[in-house]
């Protein structure tokens, strides 16, 4: 997906500061990708550290896409979700004169952008890339039943968007701050922007779930021997629950971790379906991965957001003390204490 | 998928009388739709009921694609599912035959006709149409989690290609013949040429399986108000085991029924994967569905093939005992004693 070399504009068209630019925040968060600028008029002449929140990257905030590449830019990414995957007239013009100037274009939308012809013939005249984020590969197939050179550890969550992500990026970072050969594999749209490769499981064809992360974790082992597959959805979301079983058979999980959002008692997006209580959770994904290969809940990553310290320290030890898992919020707190668990629990 | 007043010819092209032709077996075993004739110059001059086992359909069997246009027909149906899904030159130019005659053409091959630009210029001079019966719907979204106004029956199966199709298609019309208001609803290829509608679910984007299952049950719900909708794979199957999840929760299940081989003690795809005793399989599967909806697996259909009759009826019995639920072989011994379990079941 991301060619060696490849040095990143960040296209957030005056929204660096807020939510919806969090493929722009993962991506200067939690690297590796080098990112030489980011482009946003309204922030211009600032530094990504300055503005985002939670983010030491140092790179500059610059107004156009000609400064962009006299800082050296090859490529530019959408670093913003819109708001139903569309793509706006303002992107679309963006993007056309990125792809005029020779820059590789990489975005996630819904659409494929090498749908738009204009876009693709500049990408033509040009000899610039457009990358599909969603794309899945063309030679999918099922799991191989063969051994993986690594070892595995697999994010699982009781909901979606409740930070499966984000804790596979703070225990890679931490793994590899302690020299490990640790590697983040990407399975949806946001991580492979950050990562620079994947396969968006949710996007392929539902008989080839389990094959592409299959696929994805023997990629991974060519890479280091330490992997954090991110997880989706969840086994009680009404809507993904496939995805989530799939993607946890295909991984080869040797270990996993629950991701939860303290005080969540029912799937945000369905409330008629309520979450059973966090130990029965635990016991409930041992069941579903043992159908295919034991794996063991080695830890908890707990989201405590919204809760003040003395509140999320009180939740962290009783979300501990009724599952018997070591228990922590490793994006507010550090990922340590689950690491060692994970790491312990690897043996 | 199918207009009213359709009526099939059946191209088999030699193979009437072989397993590799299990499309037209099932469409002339289990009906409802109306077939004129089959074509088969092999077997041409005698009848359906007289070349196909535990077939009672008259329908003629003729030389050639005149001869069908002379008895009515109005669409071919491809019967064989040639060998790695493939189009083989002979099959293109009958095909194509087909389609300049203005015979619309129905198949579910892993490439869509309408791909070959020369058939698809065939149909558009004819005004015919051709008919892919793997294509996804194009409108799919997630589960809607309103009520559905029908009771929903749901096979689920220990392992891929044990009869779970086979085993709904006997019940749906045991049901029928009590003049209950009973519904086949298909979920893979076959089965929507058996019944002319429904959505191969295996071939949607996997984020869509269970809205898929949710549409279906809905548009089933429009055709009558006991509702057996065809189940896919097995939790315990290492590649296909996310669309068995999406399938089982999209489904709103009111009742299961559990489908297994009698004597498998491994997944035949994936040999290294064992299943767990039969008591087990039941259990697994009710806690699956009850993450969303609770669901009680109301009867089991034992796949007896292979054992004599006192073996086949020795198994059964033991299947019940170990299990608690009542079981049957309904292919061999008759729908009736199930259909009375789940009918119970569903109060």
């Amino acid at each position: 997906m991301s060619p060696d070399g490849d040095l990143l504009a960040i296209l957030t068209a005056g929204q660096l500061d807020e939510s919806y630019a969090k493929t722009a925040h993962g991506v200067l968060r939690y690297g590796p990708r080098e990112v030489v600028c980011v482009v946003d008029a309204t922030h211009a002449g600032r530094r990504a550290v300055d503005v985002v929140p939670f983010c030491d990257h140092p790179a500059p905030v610059v107004a156009d896409l000609a400064s962009a590449q006299a800082l050296g830019a090859t490529t530019v990414l959408l670093g913003v979700a819109p708001v139903g995957g569309k793509l706006t007239p303002a992107w679309h013009a963006l993007l056309l004169q990125a792809l005029e100037q020779g820059l590789s274009v990489e975005a996630g939308l819904h659409t494929d952008l090498r749908t738009y012809p204009e876009l693709a013939a500049a990408a033509g005249r040009s000899g610039a890339e457009i990358r599909d984020l969603r794309a899945s590969p063309p030679d999918l197939d099922v799991p191989s039943a063969e051994p993986v050179d690594a070892r595995v550890v697999h994010t699982v969550g009781s909901d979606c968007a409740i930070g499966k992500m984000s804790v596979v990026l703070e225990l890679d970072r931490a793994a590899r701050a302690r020299q490990l050969r640790s590697v983040f594999v990407a399975t949806g749209q946001t991580g492979i922007a950050i990562s620079g490769w994947g396969t968006a499981v949710d996007h392929v064809v539902s008989d080839y779930v389990a094959g592409a992360a299959d696929r994805l974790v023997r990629q991974g082992a060519d890479r280091g021997d330490l992997l954090w597959l991110e997880g989706q959805g969840s086994i009680y979301h009404p809507a993904y629950s496939g995805v989530t079983l799939g993607l946890l058979h295909g991984s080869s999980a040797d270990a996993l971790v629950l991701c939860h959002r303290a005080g969540r008692t029912r799937i945000a997006d369905y409330p008629r379906t309520p979450l059973p209580p966090l130990p029965d959770v635990v016991r409930d994904y041992e069941a579903a991965a043992g159908w295919v290969k034991r794996a063991r809940i080695a830890a908890i990553a707990l989201n405590t957001a919204g809760l003040d310290d003395a509140a999320a320290r009180a939740a962290i030890t009783e979300a501990q003390e009724q599952t018997g898992r070591v228990t922590d919020d490793v994006v507010r707190f550090g990922a340590d204490r689950v690491l060692d668990a994970v790491l312990t629990g690897l043996g």
